[in-house]
């Protein structure tokens, strides 16, 4: 278990790193000895509580809308209905969690802001931070519940989920305007949705919770967009037969032929290159016994990439390497799509903005895809969006080990400040 | 399920299948709908009560041995202390068996002894017809007791254990002596023990277990020896990561590097060819999940072939080459041998005299290795030993599915009877 460092008090980004350490125990988590903040939960309310004071000190005013979602808004130079840049991310957490997936990007949104407050800076537009309620999915069966109320997007049936005990969301609301400062004056989730006309942008710092920014030894990255997600299910059938008593040549080996099979998926990957990333994260194998040749393998496939075209063509690449193998091996194929998600890039414009804006702060410029999903991706149905990810200890996240350096939240920090300058030169 | 067919009243190999199957059903079997013959339970005692008439009516006289075995003897035609060529297979039978593996060849040794007894043909040794009542460890922990007690192999600690419900052999046996005869007058399972001069050889008719003959399209083979058996486990250690942010060149996929290595593991195999088999049974993962890299695996491995010295070379090149694949792949590795156990050739001599009774009766010689354990490997410890292979449909056994042809078993008969005769002639 990491430990809390002392407190760091002045505006850096390691300040964003020690207020999110302080956020990583009790009452700030519902669990003993570690982190776990789920949404609408006791230890969420009592962290809204303690980063609307950081917002109310950096020059926000604040408040709490119908889904749970606080909200810090830093005023425009002149007209209080100017639309806003976000800077968003979320506040809760998976089990046993790590302390920075999340609440860094809200922690620095805050000390970007401070940074105007402190030389009075104001913008012809507003910035608000927002600090989601849930991304994770943390406590219902849906992720991302905040993002996409604010984006307009929950449905009537996304409001009748219930939690492990029975509870809807609108009753989690109900009990949690008992302990939220500041008060929640509606519970209804869709009343969160934001018109298109109030919100300029939406800018997301997150970890990156993947090694790529460490081994090239960069402080941040510019996301250029999130992955497309398919899935499958690859179903080997051979026959099962006794380990002792068949001979090499007469076997129809469904786990040998798996193994293949994975290989040359793993081959392709490679090969293909770009963003592209293949993965067999689960197999199963009948009967499962060490002295009988298997007649039977399951495993998954997880296939990403930004380029949906590449990502389909090495698919097909896939599928027609794997059906060759099972043919002569006399292996029967079942090859079925479980899930096809379509990728989601980022706006061009503001992350070309951002990018300048990472070149500016005297970083070389880097874009890479995120492969896993952000509240950014919900937003960008709302507004334009760009995302900055921020280097982690081993690209380890969803866990305890999590780990960020102050000198990369600093990068980030002094991008963020940078970026928001750029957009004003824009939008003038 | 197989209905049993019509009995065949003379002697010949069809009426050992025909027995087989009338011993396939109840009072024969303690399950409902299937075959489950266990070591001294009710079904064990019924068919020795049914297969000692049959015994008898071969011109055999009958007893039960202190372990719970039948004992069928066709005296010599002179001295009757003259020692005994042995016709062994066992009666019991895995759960939901098949009707085959085992009772097959008690049957044809019945067969054999009524053919010469049809003729009045006896010979300067007696022939006795054994029928084990454990090979399988349907009952025990432990199996082959039967075969150990009569080669005087059992120890006192074996003797001490017990099955599910905590009965110990020599309590079982007890109870058995109430259902069975011939009667058994002694409970004592060391009593079994042959003296080695009273035992001149021993046959062991079987179904073949595997698809080796059915391939060529052959009756039966000579078995030159039992397998010796390596069992390794194998365990990979990487990084579980996300399969969406960690980067095809960042990862430490342990199931990818284990894929790779039972795909060479495989090759190796088939490039060493001879008898060696390899088959890797089982294998887990960790964290076994869709989305996330695995960062362990565990797999079994089992390899076996006569050639111990063939067998080893064979293990040392695959730990060789396993071992760089995750060198490369810079994971770690573990390769813990589980199991060594040594081939046991069968008798050169009485192999080579199976052999000429092949072609005597007809058959092109064929020679393989078993890659199951069977009594014969542990009656070399008593006296020579020699293995007749039955070929039976797509190498089906330990299964309700198992088959044999009624010509294949005719081709058994008619190489056994060959054997005594060219035995015979060897002895004079």
């Amino acid at each position: 278990m990491v430990t809390p460092i002392g407190d760091i008090e002045e505006i850096s980004g390691a300040r964003a790193v020690t207020r999110c350490d302080r956020l990583g125990v009790q009452p700030y988590s519902d669990m003993e000895g570690g982190l776990f903040r789920a949404y609408l939960m006791p230890a969420h309310a009592a962290t809204i509580n303690t980063v609307a004071g950081w917002m109310n000190e950096a020059g926000m005013v604040t408040r709490t809308d119908g889904a749970g979602n606080l909200i810090g808004r830093y005023g425009a130079e002149e007209n209080p209905d100017a639309p806003a840049l976000i800077i968003g991310s979320h506040l809760d957490s998976v089990y046993n969690a790590g302390r920075y997936d999340g609440p860094l990007g809200v922690m620095l949104g805050i000390e970007c802001v401070a940074a105007f407050n402190a030389c009075n800076k104001r913008f012809p537009f507003a910035i608000e931070v927002v600090a989601f309620g849930d991304e994770e999915g943390s406590r219902f069966p849906i992720s991302m519940i905040c993002s996409r109320a604010m984006a307009g997007m929950l449905t009537e049936a996304e409001l009748e989920i219930t939690d492990r005990s029975g509870t809807t969301p609108e009753q989690a609301l109900d009990a949690f305007r008992e302990w939220v400062y500041p008060p929640l004056y509606n519970i209804d989730p869709r009343s969160a949705a934001r018109a298109r006309k109030d919100v300029l942008a939406y800018l997301e710092p997150h970890i990156e919770q993947g090694p790529v920014l460490e081994s090239e030894d960069r402080s941040v990255g510019v996301v250029k967009g999130i992955a497309g997600q398919l899935r499958f299910e690859v179903i080997v059938k051979g026959m099962a037969s006794h380990a002792g008593t068949t001979t090499m040549n007469l076997r129809r080996d469904a786990l040998a032929g798996a193994a293949e099979m994975m290989f040359t998926i793993e081959s392709i990957a490679h090969r293909l290159g770009e963003d592209l990333v293949a993965t067999v994260g689960r197999i199963e194998v009948t009967p499962s016994s060490t002295n009988v040749v298997p007649g039977y393998t399951r495993f998954t496939l997880d296939l990403r990439s930004l380029d949906m075209a590449h990502r389909d063509r090495a698919a097909a690449e896939m599928e027609q390497a794997v059906r060759n193998i099972a043919h002569l091996r006399r292996l029967s194929l079942e090859w079925n799509k479980l899930q096809d998600l379509a990728s989601s890039p980022c706006d061009k414009g503001l992350t070309a903005l951002l990018e300048t804006a990472m070149e500016t702060a005297g970083f070389e410029k880097r874009t890479l895809t995120s492969g896993a999903g952000h509240d950014a991706m919900v937003m960008s149905a709302l507004c334009p969006t760009a995302m900055l990810f921020i280097r982690c200890e081993g690209g380890v996240s969803h866990n305890p080990a999590e780990r960020v350096r102050f000198e990369d939240t600093q990068a980030a920090l002094d991008v963020m400040i940078e970026f928001v300058k750029a957009l004003e030169a824009r939008e003038l």
